[in-house]
Parts: structure tokens; sequence; C-alpha cells
């Protein structure tokens, strides 16, 4: 199933395409298709190119890695993506190696490499929904985690699947229409709130 | 000029031609094109598509809103984003919508959306440099920005320009070779710090 956005203006159909479903397709995702996923995070431009995004990764092929990412998602995300082969924790690094100080880009930096392994996993016909409902504290206990660094969001990862696998609250979502903001709602010029007039025809 | 990321393993081509320049053409940006990097950005994913991004826009057409925004920058951006024909600064909503509760992801997802946002510039030819050093103090009181939202970067955009024109030092920065940490040290496995098999050949 594909879902594209549908758009005011055009964009780059990779852009168009990616959506986030809760299908997955229990194919498993070739190991050289994942590190390019990665190289793609990878080359993201990051405040002083500090690149404080990380990857917790199990994958279906090692249950007991999988059964323990898995345990950090809230339940109602478990319920789909306990399906997907692959799964994922964000981690980001909230000081700047070079002298301790607090990075405020970290979030924002870990979502720029995360949106370049979204659009190469769309590239390779992957589909990926990442998700807030994660247990911070709990993925910190289980893996470790220093203080210095922060848990994001988890991410699911495959092919996608058939929606009618889906229990019925959750296949009407994955049908339902996909909603944006307007631009002029967030494009502004002069002081905040008022529209850029280049922002609508 | 083009600077194509030197690649471990494959990625698309969009991603590694995207790269951060300091040096800008004077040659306008379409407005048709500036809308279709801000629908690119519109259509990110966001946690409860809250869709926290907002972008503060002036281009050299309006002398006095470039001269506003440009003075939100440090010093030693301004040595060369002066010469970009669009700027912006990036504003995350730090709230949610429906109930005024902190969205940990706020920053987070404005870097999912502007990472589109770039790759949709990289696939018009545009160039588009971040910049960490702005004043948010100062932006928030030029342009009145409301306490539940915080400036996050500024943008730089514009069509490539010839490096031979940017001071010395920075045209060394710009000729310099891009580096980026391998992925063993930002893929983990098991435990914090171990690295995934997966993520080396």
């Amino acid at each position: 199933m594909e879902k594209p956005a549908g758009t005011d203006y055009p964009i780059h159909d990779l852009l168009q395409r990616r959506w986030s479903p809760r299908a997955f397709s229990d194919r498993m995702v070739e190991p050289e298709r994942l590190r390019s996923l990665w190289e793609a995070a990878r080359w993201a431009p990051s405040s002083f190119n500090e690149q404080p995004w990380h990857f917790i990764l199990a994958t279906k092929q090692d249950q007991t890695e999988y059964t323990r990412l898995l345990s950090c998602l809230t339940e109602s995300n478990i319920k789909w993506a306990q399906h997907a082969p692959v799964l994922m924790i964000s981690v980001a690094k909230l000081s700047f190696e070079k002298d301790g100080e607090l990075n405020r880009h970290a979030f924002h930096d870990v979502g720029l490499a995360v949106a370049n392994l979204v659009l190469q996993a769309t590239a390779f016909g992957l589909v990926v929904h990442q998700m807030a409902g994660i247990y911070p504290a709990k993925v910190r206990e289980l893996y470790q985690i220093p203080a210095q660094y922060e848990p994001v969001a988890g991410i699911a990862l495959g092919y996608p699947g058939n929606p009618e696998t889906l229990p019925e609250s959750l296949r009407q979502r994955e049908l339902a229409k996909r909603t944006r903001k307007p631009l002029r709602e967030f494009v502004f010029t002069g002081r905040w709130g008022q529209p850029s007039p280049l922002a609508s025809r």
C-alpha cells in the first residue's frame, strides 16, 4: 500500500512517497541496506559537526535483543511495532565532545540524521514509523546509557505490509487521510504569525 | 562547486550531494521553488502530527526584512551569510496544541522537517547552510515570539557560488575534506557503546 502526500506544491518523489505506516511485511531487511541507512544518517549536517546521533539496533533475527528493545516501547506501539523486522531507538548526545558544554541542537540534529535515514529507506522501498512512545528511563537502564546521552524516539523499519493484518482501530488510522497545516500557518515574514507573501501563490 | 560525501556505503544521490557551503551566487531563488521547499518540510512526520516547525523568512528583495534577519546571526556567520539571497530562522513550538504539555520532540521534529527542506533544495540545485550561531533572545524580541516557541537555527539558502569569493579562512574551510565518525561509533546492539555486528561488513 502506498499513501503519497496530497501536496499543494510539487515536491521530490521520495518526499512525497514517504509515510509512516503500521503494517510491516515479515521480509527481513538486507544488512547492506541497513548500512546504507546509517550511512545516509551519517552524512547529515550538525552543529559543529558534532554528529550527536546514535542508534540502538535490534532485529528479529536476534530474538533476545529484539524482545529487549520492544520492551522499551509503550503498549500501544508494541501492538503493531512487534511485527517490524527491525527496531531502533535514536539517542542524542546532549553535550559537546570538545568542551562538555550543552548542545542545544542535539535533538534537532538527531532529527536531521533520522530524516536522511528515512529518505534512504524510502529509496529502497522500505517504510519507517517513528514513535514518541518509548520509556526513556527504561532504555537508559537496560542499555546502561551514560548521563550526557538521552533516548529520543523509537524507530520501526521494514518492507510495507498488508493493512488488513492490523487490528480494526489501527487499520482505520492506516487508511485515514493524511493532513498538514497550510504554509501560511508556519512561514512568517516581518513578525510572528504574519504569513509570508511568498508562502501563498 | 560540488563536494559529494565520501561514503563507505552507497546512498541516494541527493543525500550524497548535499553539503553546507558558505559561497552563494547572487541569483534569486524562484518563489515557486521556495514554496516547494516549505511543502517538503510540511510533509515531514512529527510526534502526534503536531508539526512544531515554523520559519521566519527574509529575502534580499526586501532589504529591510533581510537586514533585520541578518542581525540575528553571530558576526562570524554574517561574514558569509550576508551574500545568501534567502535567510530563514527555524522556530520550534515547545508545547502541544491539544493540551499545552511539553513536547520533548519539538527540536527533533523541526530537524526532521528541515532535512526534508534541504533535500528538496538539493533536488533543485540549491544549497543550504544551517547555523547554530544565532541570538535566540534577539530573534524573540525582534519578531515578538511567544514564550512557548523557541528559535532553533539560522538557515542560509541559495544557488551555489564561487569559493574564490570567500575570505581566505573561509575558503580553506570550504575546500577542506568532509569527515564523519564511522558507523561502529554510533550504531550499537546489546549495550551502550557496543558496535552492532551489522554496522560493519
